[in-house]
This record gives C-alpha cells, structure tokens and sequence, in this order.
C-alpha cells in the first residue's frame, strides 16, 4: 500500500481526491498498488466541497503529512511560490515524492527543487502544471522521447482562449468579454496572472526545458498578453484566413531556443485553429515523427486531478515494482541549449497601420519597410476617408524582430500615421 | 548498455533504426541508458534503404538474434500472424523482452502473447501498433490511468481517411480516389485490409482491450468498409452539418463494451471532424478528464519507428533502473467487461431511401420506422420527378440496431421503394 497526503484542498485538491476514493479499486486493478488518501492538509476544514472523506483524514497542520513516516508520497496544490516552496523542500527532504500542479513554483525555482529531489532520490511529477488534464509532460518526456523536438505551439490558457473565442464568435470588445469569463468563473476577479500571459510563459517555461533538455526560468519567455486586441484586428485576420489565439511558442532554430507568449495569428484551416473556448491545444513536431498535436482541459478539479494521478500512480507503479531503484524519468538532463533573443527572432508580422488616407502614405511606410529589411506580402485598404485616419494593413514575409521595433517606432513618428501601429505575428505557411 | 535486434527490415524497421543510429546520443542523455542496434535480421540484405548501417549488424538470420543473449530487447517488424508469432513466442521462451508494430498478431493472439510473457516475467510493447507516431497506448494507460475510460472514437487507418477527404473536397468517386491513393502509395495494390476496415478493427480491439481492462479480439469487433459512400451520401451529410469518418468506436454502455468499426456522420464542427488526410487522431473521453484527442501521423517509416523507440526506451529505462523488478504496466488486468451485442447497440442513424416520387411514399417509410420504435429527426427530400425514383433522406433518433435492420429489411421490400436503403450511423449531439 502507498499512502498519499495532500496539502490543499482548493479546487484541484477537491477533484484529486474524488479520483482516489472514487476510483481506487479501478487504479489498483490497473497498477497492481492500493493507493490510500491518508491525508489533506489545508487551513480551512470546514467549508463542504461536496465530496464525502473518510474520518480523520483532514488536519489543519502540514506537518501531519510532511513528518508522517507512513505517506509516501506528498500532493502540493498550495499555489505560490512561498509556503508551497517551503513544502515541497520539506517533505523532498523527509524522503518523499512529491506531486504537484504548481507552475509558477516550477518555472521560478524549479531547479532548486529539481536538484533537492535528485540528492534525496526522490521524484517530482509535475504533469497537472501544465495544460491540466492532457498528459503533456508524459507525451514529451516518454512517448516522443525517440525524437529531436523542432517546435511546440500551445494554447496552454484557458481563460485567454475563452476570450479570444468570444471576441471572434461575437465580434466583441475585450472588456465586455473579460466581465462574461468573470462572471462565469473562467477569469479571476484580477485576471493579470492569466490575460498578460504570465500563466502561459510559466507553462512555456516548463515545456521548453522538457523539450530541450534545459532548465529554463519564466524570466526566460518574451511575453505580450491579448488585452489590447481589438475586434477590428480579429476581423482583418478573419478576412485574410487567419485566428488570433494566445500561444506559447518554443523552437530550436540553429541550435538556440526560441521562448514566447504573444498573440500569434495562424491559418484558419489548422487545427490548432480550431481548438475554442477554454479548452487547450498543445502541437508538438519531432524530427521522427512530424506533426502531432494533444488536445483537452486545461483546467478544473478534474481534469487536472487526473494529471495529479496519473503522477501519483506512476510513482506508486514504480515503488512497487522496483523499490530500492532510483525514479528515473528523462527530462532535464541534456546539454543546456542556449537562448535565441527575441530581437533575433525571425516572423512574418501583421501590421495595423492608422494612416492618414492621402497619397504617398503606403509608399513612405513601404519605404522605411523595405529599408529595414521587412519586405510586404498583401496590403489591405478598404475604407477610404481623404484627410482622416484609416487602417491600413500590411502582411509581411519573415522578419527580425529587432528591425520590426525600429521599423515601427520610426513609422509612429510619421505625420501621416495617427496612431500606434498594431502589429501581430504570424505563423504558418510562408507568405 | 542495451542491445536491440530488430526482425524484418522494411519500412518501419528502416524507421526504427535510423532513429536508433542518430538519435543515440539524445536517447542516452534521456533515458541514462546506451541503447546500441545490434541486429537487423531480414532476408533481403542488399536492398539499398537508404540509411548507412555499422557494418555486420545485418544478417539473414532470425536466430542470430533470437538466440543471442547479449540481446535484452527484440523489435518484430515481419508483419502478419505466422512468422511474427513464432518468432516473438521464441523471443519471450528465450527471456527477452519484445517490442513490436504487429496489430494483427496483437488482434488475433494477444492473448497467449501476453500470458506467455507475463509467465517469463518480460515486457511487450506496442505503442506503434494502433495510430503510428501518436503515443496513444502510453497515454490510455499512463497519462489517463486515473480514468474510468467511456468512450473512444478513433481515426485509426490514414488510408480510409485520405480516401473519404479527397471524395468529400473533389465530389469525387471512391473508385477513382482508390487509385489516386495507390499512386501515392497510401493504398496497397490489394486495398481490402484497409477499406474494408479490417486494420481498424485490429486496432480498435487494442485500444477496448487497454480502456476496458479486457482482451477482446478483432472476432468481437462489428465492421462495415467503406467502398459503398457515394458522393450523393457525402453530398447530403455536409448539407446536413456532417462529416463522414470511418471510425473506430468503443464505448462503456451499462457496463458493456461496444466495439465497432464502420462509416460514422460526425457533426462537421467537432475537432475530429477536421482531421484530414492520411492523419490520425482518437479521441478518448475519461470520467475525470472529459473531452481529449491526439493527433499525428498513423503511418510511415520515422512516425512509426518513434513509438518502436518509445517502447525501447521505456523497457531500457526499467532495465537499467531496477533490473530484477518485473516490467509492470497498467494495462489488460482488471476483470473482463462483458461485450455488448451489435443487436443491441443504439445509435442516430441517416437513412437514403430510393423512394418513388408518388404522395403517400413518406407515409409508408415513417410508418414502418415508426412500427419499429425509430423516431424520425428530420427529412429532406429535394428532388422532384413525379413516378420516378428520387432520394429521400431521414435523420433519426436514437433506434436500436436490430429495430433499424429490421424496419430496412421491410422498407426494401415495398412496391414504391426502388432501391437498397443506404444507412449511416451517426454520431454526436442528440437530434
């Protein structure tokens, strides 16, 4: 038998339980070990979250999971960076493996954590940090283990994916999108974390250093969020055969690694195009075995409590099996690969010019385009307004971002250009 | 280190070793093991595959591999249910663990396959046997182990895929695109295996084998080909906001499992419904995870030779961390789900009657369906010629297989019905 003690009993906490008392008998046909929910630590033991717990498995105190010699394995689903850090360096050190959701704990001090686990010979499973109930961190490390990884595009958000949804089936403002998500409980009452793509280059962070084999931070991700996007600029890329959606992109391009979160406008025929509302999408392309793509719940008690499971259930697999061996998963162990700069990063851009709609306008902008080294793909101007402010769209081949920021602080100096230029990247097929 | 030999030397074994020879270094920073290609074993030995093999790994004999102890993992890649099973039954007696590709040895004598390895305490791998590069066998008994599975819709044979898409945007004849895919090389010179849905069904009584905890074989899979859509059929789905598939289907009803393989009209917004193409996709819903899909190349010597690998390493792995503990996976275990009769699985179905354009027609045919306990959903008939056979199609409701084969029967017998009835299941959201 391997016991298990969780420490929080929020939403993730909740649906992570349900699973072990619901479906214990079914886990244990299916891995040969009883896994025993002995604990749940969190300081609130008396709110109902409509699941039914045995007597004498909640406590107020962590210290009743973390120095229990009986539990095995510890489940993290605190949140934060502090208490949980402290948590999970505690109960690595007291010889226990360690599950957790935690994200941002990982993208910001996972090395510390990943190193303490090794001394120790313990293990961190961390599959529920990433895109909730898709198991993401398994299919990278174990079953497209035979492959170099090219790319990954994820939509690893999905309260950013609800809205981007909305905004495009609606034609609505941000605003009036963000307040229905709220109301809905699919956007906290202070959505920075998720609408500025912090939640995303944490994700990013953790699935680029799996991929390539190195320990990238969240301090490593270039990071745009989608609060500025306007149901103006969804419309122009609708027209052009695009959909805007918030992506966590990684790459390997001559031996670097690329790291960004930004809104990214991709072919609407793709099928990561395809994927709405808070659902989340993972593409992942290897040397061997090309285009592959991963698809479900990136959130809810659930879906990422399966994640928390499958963690635990391997690690109880293999306790089981094997219980002097060391917990070995590959992962992050490779050569570090270096970082690529954003100003180094090469894209195909979309632009949004407010121009004032006289003549010679599109050959000054096309000018300092051109001497910049960005070369246009189509250009869009429908509405005319002799004398006023229009917009004025430009597609682009592939650029450097470095001469894309110089190119458009100079166009925003322009006395033909009313306003901030909008500019968006494109991925997909060359232009 | 590890050694590996690998038995049949054509396009997967090329795959599989030519991402054992360049990815050999990755693999060992992965998995912590040196995984060497020791033999390939196939009777043609000068056919250039164009990959540069060390010299002396080929031979034109098995038993240089099988016979071999410095051999811990053998990789069948033969094919077909003779050889193959001889073969790996001598791998196993021999203690050797076994890697392979073969649905049909799996689908027809798993069984004594799997005892006999459990009996000499070995592993047998097969992620590349069901939908090529997509790590779906890892993912249905790993990554969703927390999951009571429900059901599985799988796009689990590329060739019947590109057919049905190439006929769905060209409005072309199956016959015509048969051709067009054996061109390609997508459809073998004798195309019975795929377009009748016999590879399908292999592979669908692995994945219900795995989701159900059972070993069901392809005898206990229901199959309908696809060389009688028409593009009339096609033409009347997208008009009604279908797709056609042909799918594999598994599902738990009332604790039975249905195991089916046949045509399937999938709402046209549904992800799956866009898989195009020789691509691959399943979608597998748990009772904690919901909704996911995996996507990726069914086929093909790197796609497939990345879930070989996948196997290698995972085995490789446990060797090197625990070599006495017993190769445990989740997996064909638990008790035996009992199989739900085709009679009695209820399904929507699309019906296209060759009706005479006589008024009291409609009468007739809803008459019958009625009789039969089958509600009519909606109706279409566009075509007018007075006296003349036109098509009239029906959408149901929910209707019992065995009421429906009854109420055709007896609608193909009437005097104002000029044609066999053509019939399609269909699935989603209920009419």
């Amino acid at each position: 038998m391997i016991n298990v003690g969780i420490l929080g009993f929020g939403t993730v906490g909740t649906g992570t339980a349900a699973i072990l008392l619901k479906n214990r008998k079914l886990l244990k046909e299916r891995t040969g070990v009883d896994i025993c929910l002995k604990w749940i630590a969190d300081l609130d033991v008396t709110r109902d979250r409509g699941i039914k717990l045995p007597p004498g498995i909640l406590t107020k105190r962590a210290s009743d999971v973390l120095e229990d010699a009986g539990v095995q394995i510890v489940v993290e689903l605190i949140g934060g960076t502090t208490v949980a850090r402290e948590f999970v360096l505690r109960a690595i050190r007291n010889g226990k493996h360690v599950v957790t959701a935690n994200k941002a704990l990982l993208a910001t001090c996972g090395m510390e954590i990943f190193r303490a686990a090794e001394k120790a010979g313990v293990a961190v499973g961390f599959e529920a940090a990433v895109a909730g109930g898709i198991p993401i961190i398994k299919v990278l490390r174990e079953g497209l283990v035979a492959n170099r990884i090219k790319s990954i595009y994820g939509i690893i958000n999905g309260t950013t994916n609800f809205i981007l949804t909305k905004m495009t089936s609606g034609k609505a403002e941000f605003s009036t999108v963000l307040k229905e998500a709220q109301e809905l409980g699919y956007a906290e009452a202070d959505p920075t974390y998720d609408i500025e793509g912090v939640d995303s280059a944490h994700k990013l962070a953790i699935l680029a250093s799996i991929a390539f084999g190195s320990q990238y931070s969240v301090r490593n991700v270039y990071r745009e969020g989608i609060s500025w996007i306007s149901p103006m600029d969804i419309s122009f890329a609708q027209e052009l055969g695009y959909t805007i959606k918030l992506l966590g992109i990684t790459k390997e391009t001559d031996g670097k690694a690329e790291l960004r979160v930004h809104p990214t406008m991709l072919p609407s025929d793709y099928l990561i195009s395809k994927v709405d509302g808070v659902f989340n999408a993972v593409y992942v392309e290897g040397d061997a075995v090309g285009s592959t793509l991963y698809y479900g719940r990136g959130a809810g008690d659930l879906p990422t409590g399966s994640a928390v499971v499958s963690d635990i259930a391997d690690i109880a697999r293999h306790l089981s099996t094997c219980p002097r061996g060391g917990y070995k998963r590959p992962g992050i162990s490779g050569a570090a690969m270096p970082l690529l700069r954003m100003d180094d990063v090469r894209s195909m851009y979309y632009f949004r010019f407010s121009a004032i709609d006289k003549p010679g306008v599109l050959s000054q902008i096309s000018g300092i385009l051109g001497k910049h080294d960005i070369s246009i793909a189509s250009v869009i101007q429908k509405e005319r307004l002799a004398g006023k402010a229009v917009p004025l769209v430009v597609l682009t081949h592939r650029a450097r971002e470095r001469d894309v920021m110089l190119a458009v602080k100079e166009i925003n100096r322009l006395r033909m250009v009313a306003g901030k230029t909008v500019y968006i990247r494109v991925e997909g097929k060359e232009l």
